[in-house]
């Protein structure tokens, strides 16, 4: 399981407080604790409004840069912020993101390839958001088709079947689980990942829901997510999905964070 | 979900006492507990041995009938056991199990034809248990067969794909769900159950792969489980699993849930 640290987002108040403060101490304690907690990426976004958030998102890769090694996912619906990260960031980094939109697609995809980074493509084009599995499917061929197409390998894309807020969408639970089974039996080589959190947007205890959707999406395929690393409930849910999945020879992993306290609530 | 409570069951020592001793506030005591906390079922295992087991097993339906209501689940390797349980219990009964050996199969099928009750039936047969998704798959498709021939419909017919220990067996937590997804995708009517708490046997934090692969299997097509109702981590998977699998219309039953504080642990 592929896990990108949710957490220096500017969506959070605190966060964006930094970014326009230039905080470096803010921002690189909570990169040395996402990466602590077993982050393999750790999701950079400003945001800030565009003519600064290129230079607010130079600013982010080199402060989190001097203080962890894990790889960034550059994150912007900017692609003058994404290439600005781009170019600042040391090694390969994980682009987020692409959709099948005409204005971004190549667009994105060119960056990526520019840079020899791994890239995020969310399964939306100019048609908008899909409701269904089958929708969804259509537009991760094409995003498929489209990497391929410019030398990308599959093993650099992650689709993302985009998830919905269940508690607005009663069916959208449903819908994007049968995305994720369809797109791994069309797409296996491709990773799949996904924004957890969406899924309980406005419904009571978040996490228990968070961690039950990761296990079932994990179940039809799914192996990396945008999530918080440092709910333990989620990593401990993450541990054992790894076991029950096949994915955790002689459950070495599992055992190995049960005895380092991990595994417990 | 349909949830059998799996705690009156000789296995466990205190129980087998108390079948011995006749302890009927003890046995109504697990019963009204477990139906208390929304069991649909409750199993009834006497783990007596055979020549008393028959008579062990009217004791216990006797006992836990007069109790509550829940209608119970006839547990016993002896046909006999289960025939004088179906003949004492009130009500439509679950009978657990026929397999698809040739010494049980068709006399199991009898036995819950008689007495109209639903079954258990376990993919296993002459050759043993498999352990493969393909061979489980071939046997329910048997067993199914084998239900319809008798009469029965398919909404009575609870396949069981025999959950083994992943801390033994790495592979089996993958095994289990992939046949689960198989028997779903074959046999669209028939209910896929299981015994939860196998796949945690030897492993430490046993809670944490019970409710993980119990979200993992709900994700594949399981919608029915034998297990502790009382755990009340797993009754909240059970009842974000429902949300998330689009089978809880508006969230009422998880609004519910959560309002009556049974979700947080």
């Amino acid at each position: 399981m592929v896990i990108v640290g949710e957490k220096i987002n500017g969506t959070s108040k605190r966060v964006r407080e930094a970014v326009l403060a230039r905080d470096e101490e803010f921002i690189r304690e909570l990169a040395r604790r996402q990466a602590e907690a077993g982050a393999h990426y750790l999701d950079v976004n400003s945001g800030t409004e565009m003519g600064r958030d290129a230079d607010d998102m130079v600013w982010l890769v080199k402060t989190v840069q001097s203080e962890v090694e894990t790889p960034l996912c550059i994150d912007s619906p900017n692609p003058q912020a994404l290439e600005a990260g781009l170019e600042a960031h040391q090694g390969r980094a994980l682009v987020n993101s692409t959709t099948a939109e005409a204005d971004r697609m190549d667009l994105v995809i060119g960056l990526a390839r520019k840079h020899d980074a791994r890239l995020v493509a969310l399964t939306l084009d100019d048609q908008g958001m899909p409701s269904g599995a089958e929708e969804r499917l259509t537009i991760a061929k094409r995003l498929a088709e489209a990497a391929v197409g410019a030398g990308m390998s599959l093993d650099d894309l992650f689709i993302d079947p985009l998830v919905r807020a269940v508690g607005i969408e009663n069916d959208q639970g449903a819908a994007v689980l049968e995305a994720i089974g369809r797109i791994r039996e069309a797409l296996p080589e491709v990773h799949i990942i996904c924004g957890l959190s969406n899924i309980s947007f406005q419904m009571p205890l978040r996490s228990l829901l968070n961690r039950t959707f990761l296990a079932m999406a994990m179940a039809r395929g799914l192996d990396a997510a945008i999530m918080d690393p440092l709910d333990a409930g989620l990593m401990a849910t993450v541990c054992a999905g790894e076991v029950l999945a096949g994915r955790d020879d002689m459950c070495m992993g599992y055992l190995q964070a049960y005895r380092a306290g991990k595994l417990e609530q």
